[in-house]
């Protein structure tokens, strides 16, 4: 692998996302309005949307969720961008890592120097099972969809695959949930702000208000454990492990290096991007590690100079626990087979020693797929700029990953941020 | 408008299609290797497919023409280079040239040095309505679809506008048909190889066969003006105004410009790329022209520091017969409302003054939408190289342009190309 350097440095100046949730009087063009102004009102010393010159957006599937394609020249359109060139980019739900990816290579390159990258998807409109299945066109619909997969059942085979050749137990699973919600609790723009514990005890109170016995929980992991409360999906997968169907948007602005002082009092600098491919679920050698994230890292890394160690924070796809487990490990935060005593250590708690999904990841934040990627880079804006509010983290977060995840893996993406 | 350079050069040094047409036993994978072959076949010294770093694959919509999504791993994987990044670039019918345009920065950015545009769409797996449902999805869905239109209805808007404006004939369109059928009956790779009075004569035959009296068409222009060899599908628009159904992929192979004479003898240089936004056609002040496409050309135009009087032969965007007498002149090539005379003088002739759509254009050649603007360079690459065959224009063709255009021109992406 040759390491490569961009021409020239790109810097993040500006980060903002709408509340994600289920939304049903909004759009897609509503949420990325909401998302461009909390955007627009966190640039240090204004933006001025005359100097924005391009847009790439990132969307799984508006066609299917909305009916709507062509979805980007909209977005341009609804904030005032027209006539700026306008881009959609879809690497399901990588969509908007790897338009930032876009954003990256454009202004690189020469062509722009202001750009905006967004991410947009509006799931709710659509029954569940309708979900469920434009979801699982991010599969192989010629050799997995029809044998059954949906994905709760690819991440259910990671899980057990991992279960089996590392000797973990579902209870990692777990807390990795706890500690999300534990986060989210803290995110004013998270789907779910209810710590798990929160949840057991409204039930509890609700038995005991309709005179029933109360519940016999106890502790959140009993909770977790019991079938009425927390259902089983596909083994050993519950509903707690499973991330949520989410309306949201988000958008980033993205200038080069330059000109990142004219814009903010307070740049983030990306130093490290890595993407890769890899085949369908059916179609590969192991279970218990992405091939496409762990490449997609060690570009990253080379390209920034950095090591796992250095990391003080990341946003990764959790879009079931035990891909927030698998991630920790093909980024190297922990060894192989050594996330899952990680999660169940507190490792990555917010004030452990490897803070992991500050913002409630997936899991609680919620995922809106197409919008997921740059909003993970608005919970690491945040942090590094000192704005997290109430789930700021202790230490000093000058450097920051962010890692996004397509379908079961055929796409990965991931970007390494600096604060100097 | 500020003239931007690339950070730098950046060649064409293979490009190949599939056979356009409606191919019930072939799917997007199939038709995308068949095209990434031919790429392959005609690298002059040779390709190793492992020295391909990224692709960028443009599709419109595999969701809902195959229930696919996530595409551009998958081509990835069926062209043996997993695990190299694979994005997917939408902006409706100009995906691909969209998709050329991200190859081109992500070359220019440094990132990478050899990179796979391609494009694909398979249409005709779907009922006519349901392709027309689906391409309806490129207009707006809360203001335009729910009034009735679909885009034959968009585009005789458009055609009535300009008649209306400019006092032009419908004969004016019937004459961009001809002679793009002229056209495509010498490209062996275009879905229709029949000039219109081949098909016309076999008509005649098919009555005399049947001992009916011999149609009285005059000629060409005759057969087409009649309602039963010519129906009307949206005034003044008939079946041969407007463009097929098509199952078909492109692939190019692009590399920073150090390396091109290390992959071809006969390398053709990217030199200028425009691309622009507009809003969706009912919101827009005139018909008559793509705002659109006006601003991507004269990006275009001043990057490449060219006229359009110096561009020896161009590839237009004629999802219509309206559309390649409008993009004449958003391109400069006539002045606006002379573009109908031009066409009905023979002007854009194979071998007049200013050739327009040798390949036959989407009108004869086909028109699968998310793979047109990749093949619009295949033919450009053909006809600079002197490998058009039978339809190999008689001028040296030393610089060439192509116009994609998503939708009714709410994206428009211009490219220009030199042979040195």
């Amino acid at each position: 692998m040759t390491t490569r350097k961009l021409g020239r440095g790109v810097a993040v100046v500006g980060a903002g996302m709408s509340r994600f949730g289920t939304f049903k009087d909004h759009d897609t063009r509503d949420l990325f309005v909401e998302a461009f102004r909390e955007m627009r009102a966190s640039v240090d010393k204004g933006l001025d949307p005359g100097a924005i010159e391009a847009l790439f957006i990132g969307n799984y599937s508006s066609e299917l969720f909305e009916g709507q394609g062509h979805t980007a020249p909209i977005m341009a359109d609804w904030t005032g961008l027209t006539p700026r060139p306008a881009t959609r980019v879809e690497d399901a739900c990588a969509s908007s890592g790897v338009a930032l990816r876009q954003g990256i290579m454009a202004i690189a390159s020469g062509l722009h120097d202001v750009v905006l990258v967004g991410g947009i998807e509006k799931m709710s409109n659509l029954p569940i099972t309708n979900v469920t299945d434009t979801l699982a066109t991010a599969g192989d619909v010629l050799y997995e969809i029809p044998a059954g997969f949906t994905f709760p059942g690819f991440y259910a085979a990671m899980a057990t695959a991992y279960m089996h050749r590392y000797g973990a137990s579902p209870d990692a699973l777990l807390r990795v949930g706890i500690k999300n919600h534990d986060n989210g609790k803290l995110n004013p723009k998270a789907q779910f702000q209810s710590r798990i514990a929160d949840l057991m005890a409204a039930r509890m109170a609700k038995a005991l208000q309709k005179g029933l016995p109360p519940p016999g929980w106890a502790d959140e992991m009993d909770f977790l454990r019991d079938d009425a409360a927390n259902p089983m999906i596909a083994w050993p997968l519950r509903l707690f492990d499973c991330s949520p169907v989410t309306d949201g948007a988000s958008a980033l602005l993205l200038v080069s290096d330059d000109l990142a002082r004219s814009f903010s009092d307070n740049p983030i600098y990306i130093i490290g991007t890595g993407q890769a491919s890899d085949a369908a679920l059916h179609d590969r050698p192991e279970l218990t590690g992405l091939a496409a994230a762990q490449l997609a890292g060690r570009q990253a890394y080379d390209m920034a100079g950095v090591t796992p160690r250095d990391i003080k924070i990341a946003e990764v796809h959790d879009c079931f626990t035990i891909a927030e487990i698998i991630a920790t490990e093909d980024l190297g935060f922990f060894a192989p087979g050594q996330g899952h005593e990680a999660a169940e250590e507190g490792l990555t708690a917010r004030h452990g020693p490897r803070p992991v999904n500050t913002s409630g990841g997936l899991k609680s934040k919620g995922h809106p797929v197409g919008a997921s990627g740059a909003a993970q880079v608005v919970e690491v804006w945040k942090q590094m700029r000192g704005e997290a509010g109430e789930r700021q983290v202790a230490r000093d977060v000058d450097l920051a990953l962010t890692h996004n995840v397509g379908g079961t893996g055929q796409t990965c993406v991931v970007h390494i941020f600096e604060r100097r």
